[in-house]
């Protein structure tokens, strides 16, 4: 294998000549090994990293502080980035002290050399263009990994609020689908009153259309960056002009609007949006983990359980108990909910720590961000197709569980009076006898036709107020 | 002491004849010994009660399903908790089983007895003013306790907004008295480039005020109730237009818009806006852990750190050392941060735990989030009173510090030139001599006047952009 | 009210004459009102305060640097603190800045004031016996409060550790009683095997009792202690084997026994072992919840869930519904674990959150330890007395659900084989018939005496293994 | 490429002929496709499953259950497991529904068509060895996935607890070699009193050799295994005698001594021991946490902050300052500090959601235990190799520092009194004048001769007791 030599002040490192980056990435590479899992697992994050170093080179050329030429190779291989290339090139761990540094230099090593195959010279010969002094150019690292950071992540969300919305509908439509089926409704665990089916299912589809709303509005202040606030806010080394030109620039080539921040100083220490993204986050799976243990529940059974739901059949769930079937998507579900709001924490703590003009913490915040939201995705897409979708209810067993319990009194509450109910009611409870049985056959309370009007489908789900 | 016997379907208990809650109230008290902390504790919520019951009361009577005598009776009591008193006769501790029934009751008994006086019975006389049928109509724990909760937290809301903002201030008038002090901006706790403290102290505020709006904004979400749901959301027992005309009640009384959720069913068993709200408070946490760290380590020393600030002196801090004083303050700040946080993660696993058509947790998350919003509330207010309005800065050292620093050299890189620079940096580091005497005293390279534009305040701060 | 003027380094206060606090205390009280709870809301930090201080004194009285007289009389001070006097004059809040010094200062003056009156002087008389010079001799804030924290960690934890002993022995008390009570075990929610109910309730009391063992094991390192250490572990100002005798002393006073810490400078700024209690108390926390969480999912029902225990009726559940009781204990108790385990994170955070030669956050630590065991105790109490012990169990109901389940085809799977069983149970699960009625009736696989031997109690609960 | 079609009760799936899992692992890698992290990502978790499934097949054969020459073939196939090899065929996703079921039917199915092969058959031939009548006889996911788990905690401590030790031995050395340097020692960030740097990092080391011993000791509790338990702990399938025989072979084939739980019962469901260990890593956690804060804090400058320590450089740290350095490796432990302390939270979560006789969660505690558990392996070499064993000292700074302070005013106390030392300290806190130049020099209150006894580096270390 041929290799080529690179140094920096700390001294020379061998390299293999077919790769892109270069000394300070391998420093990187060597200095942090500890979750095995290289930033390119998101590719959003590389071609995040393209579209910043392009918007840079574009407007460090229009201010006239970096050569069109060299610019111009630049931006052509930013697009390779953009294009979703050079993955394999960008080796730094997700996890890595330096706050992002090692990353930021993966990126600009990794340009720097497609720019220079692409004005004809060789990997290496950074005095045509220089990962620091060009691709780099009034940039820090504290500016710049935010920036490509908040823009993957805002293209990560992308897929993922879809995934919700997706599943959003999936309940709706079971909502419509059931909207006839009478079932129990209960609070404490124990039989309260009646509703339909359907209006549980709506309420889940409910709910998760409320995630996509919040996760819509903080990822609002995703687009405020601090582009051109370089080291600590202060805009040094800058070219007047570049932060409002280059966050003009990245706008234009990601589709996105971006904004400046108001305060740089304030913006390049804080991290506060990643809290509240990931607040959100949480909030998903504390949802994603009732309802799942509502659907759980609900399907249990078949003999000794609720046994309200079917849901669709996986894979065989034992291999002592024949034909035994487990709810094992809604507990996959479950499971990535708790690493959710584990990694909630991790965001948390690393919020917490920043430190002066700084908070050199941000990569675990990367990691722990793009894990929860790319597990989150996956869970909820299987919940959607591998669950909700095939759903069929027990509508018999249901109606009859209904007919059969004592919360139904309140229905009779009006004609019969609150103490006489209460009696009736309590002869059900130690006797076992249904309610039927006690107000018409036994003490003739009612005929049988005024006894179905009370107790029709309608009547259950919204009694007519009577005083 | 004379006493009264009240009775339910469980049996009698005997009750001081003082007492203005009743036989239900008194089995909570009983059942719930946790925390030792009555939920009168935070007095918005009983006054919440007193507008939700106050509200309901109008609503029933305007439909004609509530006598207006009794209705009138019922406000009038309403009023009185309203106006502050009766929190001695809220003694249900705020940690219960039972999602808030007992806490509901505790408020129908109250009211029912004050209007039983209004109207000229006495206490527990309740065939005339009856604490479920009358005071209660229409209504369930499941609507009636978060309504409430949801209202007690805006009002609470208002002065912990108002304790942030003060902080916001103060920050922002110490950025002001401070812009012209030079200090040394850091980075990985490393020298970078200087800096004004009045940009450090309006970073602070910066921050701050952003807490004040996202609180704002999730507030928000606290005005959507589920008032009129009643059980599980069907509205069962609640007359028609009931739910319309008790949330404009509702508004009317307390100057506060409220809506009505549009999914009941989902509404009532949801507690993701406390997730949202819960969110937003632990963000503010993590926000004064950094600062009051930052606070801390730039008071540190006073010979032996960073000694850039002072802080005000609050109370001896040693029984050894003489004239030791520690910053109490920040350090108590930090703490609060803490209970904070750790409360947040109370509020994700209750609001996790819902099932069905109910969450039951909710007492606990009352009990978690009037807490840290109280004791938040007592230490921002601490912080700004009794440590940020007299912090002093010492100029001087600060100022000695950044010229004696090596991070300078980045002023003189485009005249001098990155390699020279690098070079002069080293021999710095290795030396322990100041850049000054390198630069201008042994290799002669400017003049002191030259020097002296140079590193002049305004340059520091702003280097004008050479290329 | 008479006053009295008192002054340290900082200026001077006016107290109320009837205080035995002094300055300091009262700057301390002023400064820090965060919770409202003052430390002597934990009794046992009074006393244990009383202990420490006594040993101290008796060590420097027997190494005679510390007067004899004024040593007894500080000596007979803090016996009046042990016998549980004085607690109203613990006014400082648990959380505090400066590292518990306002509580360490509050207990010196209170002492002070004490031994003053005990030797015929008055309060603020302090050059006779000082707060400082002779109460805190040779003692810091850094080594006498975590070791007054320790103490009455574990004094608290005596009966915190009954409390769940006894919960462990009534769920003992239940197996024997239900042991040959027949019920469908499950796994998934899903029909799995019988057991009996006596295993179910066994296991609760078996996993209680680990953690009655767990809390033993940690509570070995509170009896480690740094006192001596004074402020930062070199034993400034401590008198040559001082730690040592203040240790011995410590052991014989309480009768329990200490022992100083290997290294001092490090157990100064170590918390860890407060870390590993809490973590304790967290593992207890998730257990409860899962048990609580069984309790409520077994009593479900009465028509619509499982039905197996009733729980004892503590107070009504609903205003709406008649009769409707809810398993109000355990859902306490689900509540106080939530708070259990929020209040871990609080003490992780504090303890992360040392610095060089203190952990200054440790006031935040007692009031998270203290309020998790105490709010715990109350509530596992409560698991005890108001439902465990009064359990009752649907027997027939289980009973006639496990022979009607499909699980149990797994007893027949040794004599028909596992090919047929498999036909058997889904035509079972596809028709809704028993398998009494598919094997007995229909195809007459076996007898009805056969059938009976096969699912009696016994060969249901450990099956005859057969091949 | 070739394929075989294998079919379970769910009905055919393709497989590649050259894969050693079968139909049922191909559902589970479907089914889960969550972290995109199949579980052999921890090779000892594959050889736990080897040595498990070994045992088991040993005991079914001694037991006469098993046929000699299957079990002999099993166990041939099941070494090859514990040898390192097809890690490549266990491919399911560490995060899974079903309890494990899927991965331990991917290694049955493995160990199968090993056995298979070796046994002169084709993959697939189930009818000589199937994956679960043979491979599985008498064993369940319930029994054998904790145990297989446990196994492979234990092994993969043992590295874990090696990289703890010897930074515990980097940090004595380094306690050793600085044993001599003075410094300040402070708290609350504030100058206290002298110290020995060597003192400091002995305390570190100290605290993590604690850490090895609190390891060791939840350890014990993974020996304790429910293996015999099979579905819910009445060892249904078990043949008689096998729970203990199969420990037995655990033990002899793994070296490691297991015992069988004493209530297998509470075993099956209990995952109390992961909350245990998990606890104890988040403790490490939060030591590593406040070390590394120190030694950033030590390293702080090189000229406006403490500037005691130089950590070796590892990578440039600034493309804009020429020379910055940043202390990357403490900072990388600090951010896997975070991330463990979130995935103690999911532990937490995931043990608090078990129900009746299962918890269906331990997919996902495998994966926080084995990421947290790797990571900060990696993390704790690092700081050792990286970062401590290089650590230089600025012995003169810190020296004169400590001679420059105010708070060695205590050293002269015994001398000079309480009340004239107060009036130097003050005089030195205005004036900034050295105590040397107040006392010695201005106000002559010793000669050079005695101020050098006092202020010898023994006398600041241990200063002799006077009173």
């Amino acid at each position: 294998m041929s290799t080529r030599i690179e140094k920096d002040f700390l001294g020379e490192k061998e390299l293999p000549d077919s790769a892109y980056y270069g000394v300070q990435t391998l420093r990187g590479k060597e200095n942090f090994h500890i979750t095995g899992i290289p930033m390119s697992n998101e590719p959003y994050f590389v071609k995040a990293f393209g579209y910043v170093k392009k918007a840079a080179a574009l407007a460090n050329r229009d201010l006239g502080v970096l050569d069109a030429k060299i610019a111009n190779a630049i931006v052509s291989a930013c697009d390779r980035l953009i294009a979703g290339e050079m993955c394999d090139q960008f080796v730094t761990d997700f996890i890595q002290g330096g706050a992002g540094t090692s990353t930021n230099m993966n990126a600009n090593e990794v340009i720097a050399n497609l720019a220079l195959e692409h004005l004809g010279h060789k990997k290496g010969e950074y005095q045509y263009c220089n990962p620091n002094d060009h691709v780099n150019f009034g940039q820090s690292t504290n500016d710049v990994y935010p920036t490509a950071f908040r823009l993957a992540l805002i293209l990560r969300l992308n897929s993922y609020m879809d995934a919700l919305g997706q599943l959003q509908e999936a309940f709706f439509a079971k909502g419509r689908e059931f909207q006839n089926v009478l079932k129990m409704g209960r609070t404490h665990l124990q039989d309260a009153v009646p509703m339909s089916l359907g209006q549980e299912f709506h309420g889940w589809g409910t709910t998760m259309g409320e995630e996509v709303q919040r996760i819509a509005e903080v990822r609002q202040f995703l687009h405020e960056v601090n582009l051109g606030a370089t080291a600590i806010g202060t805009m040094v080394t800058a070219a007047p002009g570049y932060p409002e030109l280059a966050i003009k620039y990245l706008s234009e080539v990601t589709g996105c609007t971006f904004i400046l921040a108001g305060d740089l100083v304030e913006a390049t220490s804080d991290t506060g949006a990643y809290v509240l993204l990931s607040g959100v986050l949480k909030r998903t799976s504390s949802k994603l983990t009732k309802i799942c243990n509502d659907l759980r529940l609900l399907a249990s059974g078949p003999r000794c359980g609720f046994n309200e739901l079917n849901l669709p059949q996986m894979q065989p769930g034992s291999s002592i108990m024949p034909g035994k079937v487990n709810p094992v998507i809604p507990e996959v579900v479950n499971q990535t909910s708790f690493l959710v709001i584990g990694l909630d924490l991790t965001v948390t703590l690393a919020a917490s720590a920043g430190q002066l003009q700084l908070n050199v913490m941000e990569p675990v915040i990367t990691f722990a961000l793009f894990t929860s939201i790319s597990t989150m995705e996956n869970a909820v897409n299987s919940l959607n197709v591998n669950c909700v979708q095939g759903i069929t209810a027990n509508v018999e067993h249901m109606h009859s569980r209904v007919l059969n319990s004592l919360g139904i009194i309140t229905v009779l509450k009006p004609s019969l009076g609150y103490k006489l109910c209460g009696e009736i009611a309590r002869e059900g409870y130690e006797s076992g006898k249904s309610l039927h049985d006690i107000v018409v056959k036994e003490r003739k309370l009612m005929t049988q036709q005024r006894w179905d009007e009370m107790f029709s489908f309608e009547n259950l789900i919204s009694p007519k107020f009577e005083q």
